[in-house]
């Protein structure tokens, strides 16, 4: 059977309740439930051709030959959908992402779950929406939660077919907004990966879990209420403690820049004042600030008279990932 | 009797192991034992006179009229002295600060300390250091540290005369300096007095204080060896344990500016290129850099050289709180 070229847009995901630390480092269990919202404006396409001629992957991001660590990790997820598929034959692999890589967006989400749609679909695979957020996972680990659609929930799971995502609310259920204040466009220091390893050793390790377990339906229950107030002081609380844990674990890691630090007590500030916003902050220094669609033209406004804002991303709960006409080649 | 006018000088303290919440909010009886350094740069003076024509408590703070506040908290203390001594006269009190007040570093420590021993003074009450730093404690809780000389244990105690503080080495043991950056003369939005009372709800508390029971031992053992490498790791730990409490209290209380984060940064790249030195944060923007008196020059040196770091003000290890014959009046 011939391989068809097919392309996967993803969108990347904002964790309300995090996922930090696994249990199962090699399947990438996590120790706890998380909760998302795919981001509508951050996006990865990729196109996957799977072609028996070819003697060995090749894999291009953002128009560039990928560097050989990211090449090897994509190159093993192929390997997941190559035994699951049957098939032997490499693969043809760009990807482009809409926002710099590396930075605090969740691109290796948008990323894997982009991948594993595409290069299912060139191998000629089907497999359900559960099964995707499995296999994505399997690359990494919060993308999963970039393939179904809208508010999302990620099971922990003591196997890796009980760890799976799925959508608890579509995309318009609710006009929830994250404005993505990007200060720090750099490479971070330490990524993500990284950081699930060193959560163990910090001693607020097991009190983030408790809290993570005890936050999580309060979240998905304001979610589904469309509770803005309760969701965001849980949200919020639920991203400091993310970042207490890195900052307490050895090595100590501070994800935070002097800018990050200015946005966290403008948002604050902004709140004291009768403009309701939160902030949540992933594995790098941007600020991801929530609010309701009805708010986001002062708070994006607001932002942008921070100095040392370059950009604001705009986004609304984006779709799950899906199969697009339009190849990168 | 007639009184006599008194004049005390105190230093401020830096604490390596925190004080951080209470459990007993009237007798100020804390949570753990912490330990110490007396900042021989950061110092109190104040002087006191009993009066028994005074209608009233006369209270001055850097040549002004205390707040109400202030005063209140002053005169509580000189009840306390009153009580013990067996008179009812009011005081004349005037206090000097060599450092901003109410911005991380701790005013309170110094000003109560030097209020302890010149009001004991004046009021002709002899009383050993164990009591004054039993006296002082009740006052402000940090003071206590600030009546014994150089490197410093406060004891936490199940009962008010358990809970004292003495010398564990003199101020010329260990050439340790305390480079203070200020980075913000403001008034800090939320006194440590405040910090204490929110400390309790967060997740966090109960492993912030058995990692700081854990850590105790290792401090002051690291003290006596003058082994740097150990304290400074431990103290650095210890003051991001401390405001990961803060900030995951509710209300949560971020303390740190945008330059705090800057100068924590940029303390570890120093210590990564081998200029070893360590960060301690109190409840405050500033920032507490720590190094060996060998390399007290280039750091000094290399924290001008930062943007927004408005001065540095350069400790030794101080001497306990003595009586001085200068008066302010």
């Amino acid at each position: 059977m011939p391989f068809v070229k097919a392309t996967a847009l993803s969108c990347a995901n904002i964790a309300f309740i995090k996922y930090w630390g696994r249990k199962d480092h090699l399947l990438r269990l996590p120790l706890n439930s998380s909760i998302s919202m795919n981001l509508d404006n951050a996006t990865t396409v990729t196109t996957v051709a799977f072609d028996e001629a070819l003697p060995a992957d090749e894999i291009e991001i953002g128009g560039e030959p990928a560097s050989p660590h990211a090449a090897r990790r994509v190159s093993e997820h192929l390997d997941r959908i190559r035994a699951l598929a049957g098939i032997t034959a490499r693969a043809r692999v760009a990807s482009r992402n809409s926002f710099p890589m590396g930075a605090g967006i969740a691109s290796s989400a948008s990323a894997f779950a982009a991948l594993t749609v595409a290069a299912c679909a060139s191998a000629g695979l089907q497999l359900d929406e559960r099964a995707l957020t499995i296999l994505a996972r399997q690359g990494s680990g919060s993308a999963c939660r970039s393939i179904p659609a809208g508010f999302v929930e990620w099971h922990t799971g003591d196997t890796s077919d009980e760890s799976f995502a799925e959508s608890i609310a579509p995309p318009d259920h609710w006009d929830l907004r994250d404005l993505i204040a990007i200060v720090q466009t750099e490479h971070k220091e330490v990524g993500s990966s990284k950081g699930h390893e060193i959560a163990g050793p910090s001693p607020f390790a097991a009190a983030r879990l408790a809290e993570a377990e005890r936050a999580l339906p309060v979240v998905r229950v304001a979610i589904l209420a469309r509770d803005f107030t309760t969701f965001g002081e849980e949200a919020e609380q639920e991203a400091i403690r993310m970042h207490a844990v890195a900052m307490t674990s050895r090595p100590s890691v501070l994800y935070w820049s002097p800018e990050t630090v200015r946005i966290m007590h403008a948002v604050r500030q902004w709140r004291a004042e009768g403009l309701e916003a939160y902030f949540s902050i992933d594995a790098g220094a941007n600020v991801h600030v929530l609010c309701q669609g009805k708010d986001a033209p002062y708070v994006e406004a607001a932002l942008h008279a921070l100095l040392d804002v370059r950009e604001v991303l705009a986004n609304r709960p984006g779709p799950g990932t899906q199969l697009v006409e339009h190849h990168l080649f």
